[in-house]
């Protein structure tokens, strides 16, 4: 059995042959050209699917369905991308689009929602039923996955791990709340709080580092001053970690998955992070009495997106 | 179909017979004597049980299976009680010792997991598949229902809902961590706040319909008091429920269910709390572009734990 799966980006449209074991057997991108209408953008979409087809050696008749991860918040009963601010789409019929091309199941799911789970189909959480991913970049983004299956909630919505709050009247966050986590614990959160240390402390290293540029500080810089001995990037490293293990707890407090399987830029730091992390989370355990969640680094990469997308097929 | 369902207290054992309705046929209670060795409790709870199967007109023969509801963590597969605080277990056979008396199927869970079992079949979310009860008592107590059953986890310890982080650095709780949600939003909390408005403001009416002794200060006193034009009452109930509000979205956030039913002390307040925090939830909507999840009073009452324990049988 074969699955088509779909990454819709802003960028770039990638699609891939995955088996059932979630396995990529072949694929291919195209660049998005989101400022066309979307008919041409799915035009270009099927023609992709039908290459990556070819590519593995196979005819459409072997495919089982086909399925579509994207930014913004689908409609996934109506088939229909109801927001996407990444792609610039209102109320887009996504399902129809796609079925004017192929005569399959379309299934439709927020990327986020498809890399859990890709996560928990071939990757860090494969082993579990429950599992949630979280994803450390420009915000904090996530899926949950309950018996090998994507949770969203009754309406699809969810999930919006970055947006709970763990600072209540904190800092004012792109969606309108008050400290929400991903405002702390995003890779942008501790760029911002590496740049506030550097301003404060002429001497470390994070500006040595740096060449005194606060643009060139990233996401690893406080990590790397830390190795180095510095001591306002070791500052920066432990608030950071306080306040993801805050944020951590809260899904763990909430949901007891048997695995939270952490990815995105800061998620690259692995052990590194999580070492530090499960101590933090050991102080806020709930009770010892029972087995813990694992806190895992993500594997999928950026195979994340087609095989999430191809396994809507396989784990509906 | 019936089913057998306990409620074990500290203080007592209720006991009922339920239809597969969720309606309650005959219903007894012993007091629980929780001092005494387990096996004397759960030989109180067999009597009580065959007491209240012939109250209800009924054979032993008649009922499916017994589920228990009890503080503290079970677990569920074992048929063990973990630990329980209130009643003073530690590892306790509940399933082995109900089973000296019994040839019948028996179930364990949290009480505050079958009440949500119970608004879940028979209350406040009867009409929808994936709904969480949160109780405003002294702590937070809480449970999710996905897809009609109980969600707690890979381990079953979940949901700990009241332990959840919104204040990074707050105020100390009983679990060891810092700024969990019941330290801010439980009758408990709200008791605190009060009594501290009182305490800065003598002139309150506060003070005046408690004649000025803080131990009379309950959960209901500042809502009287906001309701009889007092400006500190006002700012209490405020203040409460934008802290309310930040813990409610979080399970939104989280979980998008379709109901979120509100119950224990404070949630007696019905219209008065939830009308004020439907709106402060409103502020706090990450989009506007999904239905809502909606807010409702529990209806279950003091029937939640033997509903819920009873349903266990029905909705494993």
């Amino acid at each position: 059995m074969y699955y088509l799966g779909v990454d819709l980006g802003g960028m770039s449209i990638k699609a891939g042959v995955v088996n059932d074991k979630g396995e990529i057997l072949y694929s291919d991108k195209v660049p998005t050209g989101r400022e066309r209408h979307y008919t041409h953008i799915f035009k270009d979409m099927a023609d992709l699917c039908n290459k990556v087809v070819s590519g593995a050696g196979l005819d459409i008749s072997c495919i089982e369905s086909i399925g579509i991860g994207s930014p913004g918040i689908p409609d996934k009963k109506a088939g229909i991308l109801i927001s996407s601010n990444n792609l610039g789409f209102t109320n887009v019929p996504v399902r129809d689009e796609m079925q004017k091309y192929f005569n399959l199941p379309i299934y439709l799911e927020n990327d986020a929602n498809a890399a859990a789970l890709a996560e928990s189909v071939a990757g860090a959480s494969r082993d579990v039923e429950h599992s949630v991913l979280i994803t450390l970049g420009t915000g904090i983004g996530g899926g949950i996955i309950i018996g090998n299956k994507i949770f969203s909630g009754f309406n699809g919505a969810g999930s919006e791990l970055g947006h709970t709050c763990i600072v209540h009247n904190g800092l004012k966050c792109s969606c309108g709340r008050r400290g929400c986590f991903e405002k702390y614990a995003s890779a942008s959160a501790l760029i911002y709080q590496t740049k506030k240390a550097a301003a404060r402390h002429p001497e470390s290293l994070i500006n040595t580092m740096t060449g005194g540029n606060p643009d060139k500080i990233d996401a690893r810089t406080a990590f790397d001053a830390q190795k180095a001995g510095d001591a306002a990037g070791d500052a920066v490293v432990r608030k950071y970690i306080e306040y993801l293990a805050d944020g951590v707890m809260n899904i763990i407090n909430t949901l007891f998955p048997e695995v939270i399987v952490i990815g995105g830029g800061v998620g690259n730091e692995g052990e590194n992070l999580f070492v530090p992390l499960r101590k933090e989370l050991k102080k806020r355990l709930y009770t010892e009495d029972v087995e813990e969640t694992k806190i895992r680094g993500a594997e999928m990469g950026n195979k994340a997106g087609i095989v999430g997308a191809a396994m809507l097929g396989r784990n509906i």
